[in-house]
C-alpha cells in the first residue's frame, strides 16, 4: 500500500483564487489535525533524508556560498502545520552543518543558520511555532503568500525545499466547469478515468504553476543553492488509474454520486468540484525545468514514497490521514455532513477493494529531484 | 485625559517566562479583541509620524546602506495584532522611499523592502497577517520570540521600530513576592504609591531589558541604522501616583482588595500579583543606551501621547481599550469571573474620579527616541 502515501496525504494547497479550491490542511492541535495525522509523511521524509545528504555533499559549494555572506538561509516552500516541517529543516541543517565542517574544516566559525517556513496566508502558523524546540540553535520566520509568487528577498536564499506542495494546482482550469467545453469533467472530482482533454488541462495548469514556482525561487536564490523537491508522481505513460491514489479519486467522485442518488448533495455540485492535484511524471517535470531555464537538475528520479510499507493497510487510520490533508477542500464546497458521510464511506469502499489496492502499482510515485540555481 | 492612551494601552507584553506576566493582547477579531479595540494606538502613532519623517529625512543614509545591499528591512519589535503595526510599517516605507528619491534622485530602481513583524512565540500573527493589503508592494515575514534576544541575522536590519512595548517588563523581579525583602509589594500590584525599593527593584530591572534590547539590535542592525522607540515614560523625578496610569494602576489594586473581602478572590493572589509595566523617565533611558554603547541618541524627548484628545474622555470606552490590552495578564492569574469585575468596577471608580483624572499631569508621558548604530 506505499503508494498511498503519495499526494492524497500531500499536506497544503498552495492556491491561490480558485472556485472550489482554498484547500487547507486542518490546523491547531484537534483528533482531525493534520499535526496529529502527519506520521505518514514524517516517515516519506525519512527516506529522501539519506539522497538529500548525499547530493549536498556532493553538489552544494558552501565555500563560495560562505564567501558573499555570514547567514545561511533555509526555506520550507509549502511548509504546512506540525513537527514534520521542523523536523525536515532541522535534518537540513546538520547536513550543512556536515558539509561546512567537511569543506571547510579551518574556517572559525559556522554561518547563522535561518529557517524560513512559507506557506499560504491562512497557513495556521501559530501552532506551527508552538513545535519549535526552545533550545534552537537556528533564526526562525515565516513568510506568508504563494510560492508561486516571489516571498523572499532577491540573492537571498541558500537552500529550499518543497515536499508534497507542487502538486497543489494555484488554481482550476476553467473548462473542467464549462458545460461547452470537451475538458468539462461531469460527474468525476479528478482527471483519473477522465478523458484526455481533462488530463491535458491539469497538465498545462501544472506546467505553468511549476514556471512560476522556478521562476520565483530564481529571483530568490543565490548563484549555487539547491532546490529539494519530493512529491507525487507516476511514470512516464502510466494511467493514474492505476495507482492507488487514482483509484482512490475514482472511489471519492463515485461515493459523492451515490449521495447524489440519495439527495444528499445536488449532482451540479459534484460536477462544479475538482481536486486541484497534479500529479506530474518525471518527464514532463525535466521538460519544464528546462524551459524556464533558470535550474540545473542534479538530481532527478522516481522512489517508492514508502518501502517501509508492507503488507494489508490499516484503512480507517490511512483515511484520518487522507482526511486531514484532504477535509478543507471538500468543506469549502459541501455541507460539512457530507463530509463525514463521504469519509465513512470511503473507509467502506476502499476495505471492499483492499484486495485491488494491494495489487496495483506502487513503487515509482514520488519524485525526488534536485536543482540547482545556476 | 491625554496620558490615559500611553502604557496602559501598550500593546503587548514581550515576556519571557516570569510568575504572573505571560500577558498578551487578545487576539482574533471579537468584541474584546484588540484589533478592534486599538484605535487611540493608531490616533499616538500618527502624531509621531512626522518627527520620525523629520529623523529619517536628516539622519538615515540611505545612499551608504544601498552601497552593500539591494533590500532594506524594516522591523516592528512588539507588533501586536491588528491593523496598527502594518500602517506603522507603510508609514516607514513610505518616508525611506521618499529619503530613496531625495539623496539618490539619479538611482534607477529602489531597494526591495521587506517588513519584519517581532512577536513573542504566543502572538496572534496568522490574525495579523489577515490584516496585510492585498496589493502591498513590499516582502513580508513574522519573527517569533522574545525582542530581548537576537531574532534576525546579523546586520541584516536597516530600520527598527518599537511603540509601547519596551515598558513590559521580561519577567517580574522576585523580590516583589518576597515577604522578607523590602521590596514586598504587599497589597498593591505596581510601583505605583509602593515603597521606593518597589520602585527600585522595576528600574533595575528594565535597565537590563533595555540593555538585552539594545544588544540584540546592535547585532541585527547594519551600522548607520536606526531604531524609533515610542512608548511610556514621566518626567525625571514625578511620582507616577501623578499620572492617570499610576492613578488607574492604584484603582484595580484597591478594587482588587475590596474583591478580597467579598471573597471573589484571595489576599495571597493580591500579593503575588504585579503589573510587569515600567514607565522609564528620560533621564534613565539615556544612561541605558550610554551605558550600552552601541548606538547614539539622535532624538530624544518627552510628548503629549495625544494632544488631540480634549475635554472629558469617555471612561466605559477607554476601560474596553484597556481591557484589550491588559486582560491577558490579569487572565492568567485570576478567575475569570473576577476579570468581569475588575473591568466592571474600573468603569465606576474611574467615573468617581474623573474629576482628579482630568486636572493631573498629561503632557510629557510619551518618550519619543531615535537611536542610529554606531
Amino acid at each position: 500500500m506505499a503508494a498511498l502515501v503519495s499526494d492524497s496525504l500531500a499536506k497544503k494547497n498552495n492556491d491561490k483564487a480558485s472556485e472550489n479550491s482554498t484547500a487547507q490542511v486542518i490546523g491547531g492541535h484537534g483528533t482531525n489535525s493534520y499535526s496529529n495525522n502527519s506520521s505518514y509523511q514524517r516517515l516519506s521524509a525519512n527516506v529522501v533524508t539519506k539522497k538529500i545528504e548525499d547530493a549536498i555533499m556532493k553538489n552544494l559549494d558552501v565555500e563560495t556560498l560562505s564567501s558573499t555572506s555570514n547567514i545561511f538561509r533555509v526555506a520550507d516552500f509549502g511548509c504546512g502545520v506540525g513537527s514534520n516541517t521542523i523536523n525536515s529543516m532541522q535534518d537540513l541543517l546538520q547536513i550543512v552543518e556536515k558539509k561546512y565542517i567537511s569543506q571547510c574544516p579551518t574556517s572559525s566559525q559556522m554561518p547563522e543558520f535561518q529557517v524560513i517556513f512559507n506557506d499560504q496566508f491562512t497557513n495556521d502558523f501559530n501552532t506551527l511555532f508552538t513545535y519549535l524546540p526552545q533550545d534552537k540553535q537556528y533564526l526562525v520566520a515565516s513568510v506568508p503568500g504563494s510560492f508561486h509568487n516571489q516571498v523572499l528577498p532577491k540573492s537571498s536564499l541558500h537552500l529550499a525545499h518543497c515536499s508534497y506542495s507542487l502538486h497543489w494546482l494555484s488554481r482550476l482550469p476553467k473548462e473542467l466547469r464549462d458545460e461547452r467545453s470537451p475538458a468539462w469533467n461531469k460527474g468525476k472530482i479528478h482527471y483519473t478515468s477522465a478523458p484526455p482533454e481533462v488530463l491535458m488541462a491539469y497538465a498545462t495548469q501544472f506546467a505553468e504553476d511549476l514556471d512560476d514556482f522556478l521562476s520565483a525561487r530564481g529571483r530568490e536564490m543565490v548563484s549555487g543553492g539547491m532546490i529539494v523537491i519530493v512529491g507525487s508522481s507516476v511514470p512516464d505513460g502510466m494511467p493514474y488509474s492505476q495507482v492507488v491514489n487514482g483509484i482512490m479519486y475514482d472511489c471519492m467522485g463515485s461515493i459523492l454520486m451515490d449521495m447524489v442518488k440519495t439527495g444528499s448533495i445536488s449532482e451540479a455540485d459534484v460536477d462544479a468540484f475538482n481536486l486541484p492535484i497534479y500529479a506530474c511524471p518525471p518527464g514532463e517535470f525535466i521538460e519544464g525545468v528546462e524551459r524556464n531555464g533558470l535550474f540545473s537538475i542534479e538530481v532527478i528520479e522516481l522512489m517508492n514514497p514508502a518501502p517501509w510499507l508492507k503488507g494489508p493497510i490499516d484503512i480507517p487510520v490511512f483515511v484520518k490521514h487522507v482526511r486531514a490533508a484532504m477535509e478543507g477542500m471538500f468543506s469549502n464546497h459541501f455541507p460539512s455532513k457530507a463530509i463525514d458521510e463521504l469519509f465513512d464511506h470511503l473507509v467502506l469502499k476502499l476495505s471492499d477493494i483492499s484486495q485491488q489496492l494491494e495489487s496495483c502499482y506502487r513503487d515509482g510515485l514520488q519524485l525526488f529531484a534536485i536543482l540547482k540555481r545556476k
